[in-house]
C-alpha cells in the first residue's frame, strides 16, 4: 500500500505533506500563513516560467563553476524545462499576496524543482538528501535576487503581449482614420462646437496616442532588463562566488532570449523598486489615454436620437431587459473600468515601493500582483476594444456634414474669406433665427456655392494647408 | 538710537532677531529649515485663531490650577484675544509644510504670544525672564497635544464654512428643480436614450446629492471634536497636573463655542489620524459628486448646434479669442479641477496618516495643509457654481420635448398601453424611417391624441404614479 | 440520443448553448465580450446570494400584486432558494469586470433562475415560452435597480464578516494590553526616545484604533441599507406598478433579514454611488490604521540584535534560505500589502464613481469588484494578524526596562522631582559619558532609590495620575 | 485730473478697469469668476516668462510672414522682453486654477502685452484701436496652442532647476559614501539583521538611486519639448497661415534656447496630456525614492539610546518644548511630506488628463498647478535635505562595528569558512546565551583572530570579491 503522505521538517517541526505534492513543508506553511486572496501564483504563468528559467540559469552557472555536480545540475535543468513547457504549474500554490518579500514563492519553486528533479534521478519526492531544495536548487541564490529577477523577466514577457495588443488597437483606429478621411464634422473644445475637422482626423489622433504610448512602454520595459541576480541577500554577493553573477545572467539571457544586464550597484538594485514604479506610471499613462478615447467613443455614439449620434458602435449584446432595441457602449465601458483599475493599482504599487526599508523592499509581491493585473487586463482591453468595437464602427456621414453646415463655428473658418464684419453679422443672424451659416452665406451672396463647397472640402478643412486664394 | 535687532538663544547658539518681530529664535530656525512652499501658516487664519484659542485655554487652566501667576495668565490671555481678532497674523511666518510634527508652528505661536504679552506687561520683546514662550505660554503643553487640537478646531470652523456653501448650492439646484418641473426630456443611461423624465427631476437629484453629502460631512466633523489636549508628549499626560486636561478642554470649549470632548485614551488619540482620514474621505465623496454634476452640466449644455443643447449656462466671460460668440462652461470646469485636487489631496493625507510611527504622527503639517486646501477650495467652488452658473441656467424646453416625441425610448413608456408587439413594430419602423414614435403611434391610431398627451404629461412621466387607466 | 446543445435567440441572432448550461444566450455573449480578468462573478458568493434574494423578492412582490401567476412565482422562488443554499453558483460565469452597468450579471441571474425554474416546472432548459428570463424573472425590474440593490445587499453581508474579524483582532490586541500592562518601556515620538510608558498602553492604543474603526464601519454600512429597488431604468419607476417598490423591499428585507429602506428620491439613488465611495473611504481608514500598527510591530520586533528588539513575533515559517535562524515579520508584511491594495482600490472606486453620467453610473461592476476585494482581503488580514501574529507576541521585558533607565528622556519624567537645573545637568552628563540617567540620579543622591523606583512604577508612568508627593 | 479708471468692453458689456492696470476686461472677468485658491499665476514666474516668450515668438513669426506691421511687432516684442526680465509679473492676476482651458491666462497675457506695447508706442492703456490684445498680440494663435506650449516651456525650465538640485543631493550622498566606506555595519532585510555591509554602501545606494532618477527625469523632459504651437483651436491650424507654425517654433526655440519640436500630428497633440502624465509619473518615482531614503535616515538615526542609533543627523533646531535635549529628524520629515504631496498631485494630474474630451483637455490649469508644485517643492526638498541634513551626518562607528560582531547574521558570512554545521551550532549558542558570534568563534578556535579580522575587513564585507582562501 502506498503512503498518502510524506513527512517533512523545518525549523518549526515536522509536517505531513501529501505524497503526490511536488511542493513541500515551506510551501505548506506559506499556504497556511497567507490565506488572503485565494489566488495562487500559478495564476501568473509568466512568473512560473520566469522562476523556472532563473533556477535553470543558476544551476547551469553553478555547474559551470564546479559548485554543483553535473548530475544534479542536469536534473534541475530538466525539471525547470518541464515547468517552462507548462507542466507542474498547478504545484505553485502559495497565495500571490504574501509576506516575506517573495520567500514563499522562491521556496515553492525550490521545492517543486527539487522534487521533480529527484524523480528524474530515480528518487522519491522528499528524499532531499539526494538533492536539496535550498542547498542545491537555491545554491548561490537568495529570495532577494531570485524573486525580483523572476518578476522582471515575467514582466518583460507580459509587456510584450501588451505591446502587441496595443499595435492591434492602433491599426484598428488607423484603418478607421483612413475610412473616415472624407467625413466632415464639427470639432469641439470644452464640449462646445468649435471648428470643422474630419472624422478621420479624430480617429487618427487615437491611433497616434497609442503609437506614442507604445514607444513609452517600450522604453520603460528596457529598464526592466536590469537584474540583480548574484546579489544574494542584500547586494554584497555574500556566498556567491566570483563569476557566478555573470554566468547566471548569461544563462538566463540565453534561456529567455532577453538582453538582460546585471545592475552596476547590486546593493542599490536589491532595494530599489524604481523600475516598477516607472513601468506602472507608463501603464497609468496608457490607461488614461485609453479611457479618454473610450469616453469619446461613448460620447460620439450617444443617442440614437437624443445624443450626438455621430458614429455607431457595433452591437455586441442586447442592451436592456426593459428597453427594446437599446444598444449600449459596453465595450468602451469595460475598457474604462480596466483603466480605473490600472490607475488604482498604480497607487498600490507606489505605496509598496515607498514602504521599502533599508536593504530590501519586502512588498514586492503586491507589486507583482498589481503590475501583472494591470498589464494583462490592459492587454485584454486593447484587443477587445479593437475587435469588438473599433473595427465595426460606422459613421453617420450625412448627420455629421449637416452639423458643420449648420454650425456657428463655420463662421470662424469663413472669416478670412468673407471678412470679420460679415462673419459676425452672419453668426448673429444664425443664432437669432436658428438657421444655418452655410445657408445664410449663400443666400446673401457672400460666397458662390462652388467656393463654399471648396472651403468645405475635407482636405481643406483638415488643415493640409490654406486653399488656393 | 533704537536697536534694529535683539539677540535670542537656543541650543544651537545665539541669533539676531529683528527688533520688531514678535516671533523669536525658534521661528527663525524653522523659516531657514523649511523653505519649501513659500506659504506661511498665516495663510490659514482658522489655524492661527485656533492656536491662540488653545494658548488662551491653557493659560486659563494653568491659572485656575495655581500654576501660572494671574498677571502672566492675564497677559497671555489678552495677547491671544488680540490674535483671535485678526491681529499679528503676519507674525506666523513658518512654512505650512514643515518637519517636526508641528513643533515649529507651536513654537511660533508661543513666541508671538509671549512677546505680545511681554509688551502688554510693559516689557520689551525678548525679555523672556519675565514671561517665557516655553515655560509660561507652553506650560503643561506639548506640540503633540497643542498642534492636533488646534488643527481640529481650525478644521471644524473651516468645515462650517463649507457646509454653508453647500447649502447655498443645494438651494440653487432645488430652485431650478422647481422651475424645470414641467420640462419633459429624455433620460439617459450609459449615454443612450432611455425613457422620459423631467428636467426638474434631473436637477432635483443634484440637490439631493448635496443634501446627503452635507449630512455625511456633518457626521464627519463630529469626530473632529474629540481632542487630546492634556496628553502632552505621548498621551501619558506626563508633567501635566491632575485636572489640567479637563480644565483646558472646558476653557477651549467656552472660547470656541465648540462641544469639544477629551479622548478617552490619550495615548491612542495622540498617534491616531483616523478622524482626518475620515474627513478627507468625505471631502472626496463631495468632490466626486460635484464633479459628476459638473460633468453633466457641461454635457447637457454642449452645443449650441452640434451638442445636446438641452440647457444653457449663463455666459460669464468670452470663450475664445478666435471663435466669435463661443461661450464655454468655465465655471463647471473650474469645479471639476477643484474636485481633482481634493481627490489628490486625499491620497497625500492617506499616505501621511499611514506613515505615523509608534506614539506620534510626525506628518500632520501636510495633513493640515491638504485638508485646509480641500475644504476652502470646495467652499469657493460651491459658491461659485451656485452664483455664477446654476442660478442662471435656462432650459431649451421645446428642443427637449421634441427629443422625447422623437425618441425610440418612448416606446418603452407606451409598452403597457399599446402592447409589446405593436411597440416593437413601431420601434423598428421608427429606426428604419427615422420618423418619430409619437407621430407613428398617432398615424396608426394606436392611441388617440389626447391619450398620448396624457401619457406625456410631466407628472405622469415623472413617475408620481401610473396614469388613470 | 440527447442533444448536447440547445439553440437560443437574441437580437444578434441564434447561438448554440450547451444543453446542460443554466445560463443562456445573453450570458454567452457577455462571456465573449468581456474576456478581461478571468474571474467569474461566482467568485463573489455574497453577490450571487444577493441576486437570488432580489429575484425571489421581486417574484413574491409580483405575485402579490397579481402580475405573475402563482405557479411561475413559486418556481422562481424555489430556484432562488436553491441558489441561496449555494447551488448553481458555478453557472454565474460572466466576468466580474464587465460593461453594461451590470446588465450581463442581471441577465446571467435571470437565465439561471429561469432555467432552473423551468426544470422545477417539468420543462426543459430553454423553453422560455413557459417561463421567460426577462418577462417573468426580471418582471418589473431593470438592471439599474436590481444590480445596485444586489451589490448593496452583498456588501452588507461581506462587511458583517469584516466587523467580526476586526473584533477578533481588537480582542487579541486588548489581551496583550492586559498582559503587558506592567512592562515599562520608552515611548517615542518622531522615532526619537521620548518619555516612559508601558507596553500595555502601546497595545491598548492598537485595540482602541480598531474599536473606533469598527464604529465607523458600522455607520458606513448603515448607509448601504438604502436601496433603489422599484426605480427601474432611471428612477421614475416606469413600468413598475404602484406598490411594487414597497412590496419588493419588504420581501427582500424578510429574505435577507436586513432593515432595508427604499430611497426617498429614486432618480437620485439610481445614479448616485456616494454610499460606495463613503464605504471605501472607511475601508481605507481601516487599512491606514492596520498598516500603521503593522509598521509598528515590525519596528518593535526588529533585530534580534541590531534592531529595537522590544517584542518577539511568533515564528510562522522559515525566514531565509541562506540565513539560518532568520525569522521575518511575514504576517505584518502581508497585512501591509493588503492595506496598499485597499488604498489603491479606493482610487479605482473614486474614479468609477466620478465617471457616472446623467441618470446612471455604468461603472458599478468595478466598484463591486474593488469593494469586495477590499472587504474580504481586510477580513482575512485581520484574522491572520490576530491568530498568527498578535496572539503569540512576547515582550523582552528586561531589555525594555533597561532602555528606560538608560534613557535621557527619563529626565523629563524626573524634571518636577529634581528640578529643571539638575535635570539639565544630568542629561548633559549622560549624553557625554554614555551613562544612564537613573544611575546618575542615584549616584548624585538627587533621589533615594525607593523614590526613583516609585516614579518608575508602571502605573505611575502610565499616567493614571501624579504620584503621591 | 487723471481718471482712475478706464472703460473696456466685452461681449457681456462695459466694465471699469483701474487706469494703471495693464490687464483688461477679460482678466477682470476671470478674477471674478475664479476666486478659488487666491494664488495668482504670477506665483509661477516660469509660466509668465514662457507666456511672454510665446507671444514674442508669435509676433516675430507674424511680422516675418507680413501679417503684423513691423511697428506693432516691435512693440509687442519689446513688451514681452520686459516681462521676461521680471517686470510686470504682478499684472498676471488670474487664479491659477481656472476654467476655460487656460483662456484666462492667455487673455491676461494678451492684455498685459498689448497695454505695455501701447505705452511703448506712445498710446494710453486701453486704446486697443492702435494695438489689440486679440487681433494683434494673439494673432494666429489660440489658447489651445499658446497655453500648452507655455506650460511645457515653463515645465522644462522648472525641471532644469530640479535636476540641478538632485545633482547636489546625489553629490552629498556620494561624499558620505566615500567618508563611510570603512564603516562596518549590519545590513537588514525586512528590518531583521541580515549580513554585514558598509555604511558607505548604504549611502552609495542613495546616491545611485538619485542618479538613476535624474536620468529618467531627463528622458521625461525630452518629451515636453514637443509643442503644438500653430495648431490653433483644434489642431487643424485653422486661420494660421502656411509657414506660421514653423516660424513661431523657430523663434520660440531661439528665444528660449530650447530644442523645441512641432508635433507631427497637431490634432493629437492639442488634446493629449500624455507627456504631463509621464512627467508626473517620473516625479512620483523620485518622490518614492526620496521618501524611502528619508525613512531610512530617520530609522538609522533613531535613538539616541532606545533606537538603532547608527548615524547622527545634524541638529538644526530644538526638538521639543518639554523634552530637553531632544533633537528630531525634522529635515527628512519635511521631505517625506513633500513626497506625499507629489504622490497626491500625481492622482490629480491623472484625473485631469483622463477627463479631457474630444479635441481638447480643458483641465490643463490644474495640471500646470500640480506639476509646478511638485517640481518646485521637490527641488526645495532636495536642496534642504542635502545642505541641512546629509552634509552633516556622522556615524557611530564603534556601535556599528559592535552590532556586526554580536550579530547572529555574521554566521552567514563565516559559513564558507567554518562549515555549515559549526556555523549552525555557533548560531544556536549565540541565540541561547546572548553572546556574540565573533567572540564564540574565537573562543572555540574555529578561526584565528587575524583570519576573522580579515573576513571583517570592510572591503571584504562590501563584496568586492571573495577573500583569498
Amino acid at each position: 500500500m502506498t503512503a498518502t503522505t510524506r513527512s517533512e521538517h523545518d525549523l518549526l517541526g515536522d509536517r505531513d505533506i501529501p505524497a503526490d505534492a511536488y511542493w513541500g513543508v515551506h510551501t505548506l506553511r506559506a499556504t497556511e500563513n497567507f490565506p488572503i486572496t485565494g489566488t495562487p501564483i500559478s495564476a501568473y504563468p509568466h512568473l512560473i516560467d520566469a522562476l523556472a528559467a532563473v533556477k535553470e540559469a543558476a544551476a547551469l552557472a553553478n555547474a559551470e563553476l564546479g559548485l554543483l555536480p553535473p548530475e544534479k545540475a542536469d536534473a534541475i535543468v530538466a525539471a525547470c524545462r518541464e515547468i517552462r513547457t507548462g507542466k507542474l504549474h498547478d504545484q505553485f500554490v502559495v497565495d500571490v499576496i504574501q509576506g516575506g518579500a517573495g520567500t514563499s514563492t522562491n521556496m515553492n519553486a525550490n521545492e517543486v524543482v527539487a522534487n521533480r528533479a529527484l524523480e528524474l534521478l530515480g528518487h522519491e519526492k522528499g528524499q532531499y538528501t539526494y538533492l536539496h531544495p535550498n542547498e542545491d536548487v537555491n545554491l548561490g541564490q537568495s529570495t532577494n535576487d531570485v524573486y525580483p529577477t523572476a518578476v522582471k523577466t515575467a514582466t518583460v514577457f507580459a509587456v510584450r503581449g501588451l505591446l502587441k495588443a496595443m499595435a492591434v488597437l492602433q491599426d484598428s483606429f488607423a484603418r478607421k482614420a483612413v475610412e473616415f478621411r472624407d467625413v466632415l464634422k464639427m470639432g469641439r473644445t470644452q464640449l462646445q462646437d468649435a471648428v470643422p475637422m474630419t472624422l478621420g482626423q479624430e480617429f487618427s489622433a487615437y491611433a497616434v496616442m497609442i503609437e506614442e504610448d507604445r514607444s513609452r512602454l517600450a522604453e520603460a520595459v528596457e529598464l526592466i532588463h536590469e537584474i540583480n541576480l548574484g546579489a544574494t541577500a542584500i547586494g554584497t554577493g555574500l556566498n556567491a562566488p566570483a563569476g557566478y553573477a555573470e554566468a547566471a545572467r548569461r544563462h538566463l539571457s540565453e534561456i529567455t532570449g532577453l538582453p538582460l544586464v546585471t545592475a552596476a550597484n547590486l546593493v542599490e538594485a536589491t532595494q530599489d523598486c524604481g523600475a516598477f514604479v516607472q513601468m506602472s506610471g507608463v501603464l497609468k499613462r496608457i490607461a488614461v489615454k485609453l479611457s479618454k478615447s473610450c469616453n469619446d467613443l461613448r460620447l460620439l455614439s450617444s443617442g440614437p436620437r437624443a445624443g450626438l449620434g455621430e458614429i455607431n458602435l457595433p452591437p455586441v449584446q442586447a442592451g436592456s431587459s426593459i428597453m427594446p432595441g437599446k444598444v449600449n457602449p459596453v465595450i468602451p465601458e469595460v475598457v474604462n473600468q480596466v483603466a480605473f483599475e490600472v490607475i488604482g493599482n498604480d497607487v498600490a504599487i507606489t505605496m509598496a515601493a515607498e514602504a521599502g526599508q533599508l536593504q530590501l523592499n519586502a512588498f514586492e509581491p503586491i507589486i507583482l500582483h498589481s503590475l501583472s493585473e494591470s498589464i494583462t487586463h490592459l492587454r485584454s482591453a486593447c484587443l477587445t476594444l479593437a475587435e469588438r468595437c473599433v473595427d465595426g464602427i460606422t459613421a453617420n456621414t450625412e448627420r455629421l456634414r449637416a452639423t458643420v453646415e449648420n454650425s456657428i463655428g463655420l463662421v470662424t473658418a469663413l472669416n478670412p474669406h468673407i471678412g470679420y464684419t460679415a462673419a459676425t453679422d452672419i453668426a448673429k443672424e444664425a443664432l437669432v433665427t436658428g438657421r444655418g451659416v452655410a445657408e445664410l452665406v449663400l443666400e446673401k451672396g457672400l460666397l458662390p456655392a462652388e467656393r463654399l463647397a471648396e472651403l468645405l472640402r475635407p482636405e481643406v478643412v483638415a488643415g493640409s494647408g490654406a486653399p488656393a486664394a
